[in-house]
């Protein structure tokens, strides 16, 4: 089974959309767990205990974890066994390096852990990423438009015709198959997001930028923006609350669920 | 003394603009060190004796680490106190993501780890590189023209109008200085190198391709390409030799850093 069809196993069996960012910025860890790799892992553990049977899906942001260097990377390899081995499980790494370095950034992702898919980033272009493709039982999510405000300064940039990220998409479905590619495409920019959908109409999206961003989930639900899995990070991990912490995770992870169900 | 201000005294203090990459291919090991993270150390320990007196800078591409996940970071973590703090120092991490995320790349290597400085990818806009430019006492050198065939597809794309390098270097020489500042440009592209260097008069390039990826040095040179710092990493930690093999490396790294006296 390659990446593509988990992920779609994954949908039919947790019967909605929604991805968790384990994006555990540690200034903003609860109460009883200090601010440490071994305080992050904690965390994580309880994270994934009050989530797992809600979610399709874990997203795993690297920056939260380089940041305490070879310690915090270790806390990534320590959590990946402690989850169900049916969840579609992505490295949010979005790296971009040439052939020869980016040959050992996906074997960092795709060997030496067990990711089914990360996050990547196509400036350099088609060859930088071609290492990944190489694996081809993942799924390689190529960032098209992020949900930052920066986005427009070069990824829909105007003054640029064809703007940049209608290039990248167009370039990269004629090399590879949706089973093989799919495109980061931010939340907060509807109206590009249902662009971007016209010009890949059966590529995975990975959306974020729904919940703590502020992204417009209705009117991208109106534009039939499937298929698709919806990243929520910061509004799950570190809920608003005054009751039992994890209880409160749940609650927001099932409120996700539901809202993203299909 | 900030990086920049590092930068200039060393290359005052050696007379050249030699920076070598510690971009260890695992599998390109000479005998007696084995394919493993201790293997990697050891080699990388003879590489910068033998080459410590040659250089101004060390450049660290973490994917060649990376590979062996927190292990490979501890390599990185070990290597550093073993080189002389007048090394200019690189973290050659290629990295974007948006203001958390960045944030914590950016303190991985400028906090947990006391780079001068990293390459940074501008994909993703301005605001994704800002938690990197805030710390106004490194020098971030944004991917302007990469030095792989593929450049060609989004970076110096001419279908584009501006193109895209050309707007990253306007976008970005408008907001910081060049003690803050430079710009990755690749020596393959002598005349679109050229064209940048005109852009941006007084900022460092940090320039890779010389050597095994065939840059033409006498082109770039002939341009008044400098204030530049020239990478070079194959042809040195891996050359082609019968004899001694650390005799080997210092020999063509004496090489360099005489073809790139100043």
């Amino acid at each position: 089974m390659n990446s593509f069809e988990k992920l779609n196993k994954s949908y039919a069996n947790y019967k909605n959309t929604l991805c968790i960012g384990l994006d555990p910025d540690y200034h903003k860890l609860p109460a009883g767990f200090p601010q440490t790799p071994s305080g992050l892992y904690d965390f994580l553990i309880e994270i994934i205990n009050a989530t797992q049977d809600l979610a399709v899906s874990y997203k795993i942001n690297f920056a939260f974890y380089e940041v305490f260097g070879s310690k915090g990377i270790e806390v990534i390899e320590k959590i990946i066994p402690k989850i169900s081995q049916d969840k579609f499980l992505i490295a949010d790494v979005k790296r971009s390096d040439i052939g020869n370095s980016s040959k050992f950034y996906a074997a960092a992702v795709y060997d030496n852990l067990p990711f089914d898919a990360a996050t990547l980033n196509p400036l350099m272009g088609m060859d930088s990423l071609e290492e990944f493709f190489n694996y081809s039982n993942k799924l390689n999510f190529v960032l098209a438009l992020t949900s930052n405000p920066g986005a427009k300064d070069f990824l829909y940039n105007m003054n640029f015709y064809p703007t940049l990220f209608r290039e990248i998409i167009r370039k990269f479905t004629e090399n590879y198959s949706e089973e093989n590619l799919g495109f980061v495409v931010g939340a907060t920019k509807p109206e590009y997001a249902i662009n971007a959908r016209l010009l890949a109409p059966k590529y995975t999206f990975l959306i974020p930028g729904i919940g703590a961003q502020g992204g417009d989930l209705e009117q991208l639900r109106k534009a039939n923006i499937m298929p698709a899995l919806f990243n929520v990070s910061r509004d799950i991990i570190f809920p608003d609350n005054s009751g039992d912490y994890f209880e409160a995770v749940r609650n927001k992870a099932l409120e996700y669920s539901q809202l993203l169900a299909i």
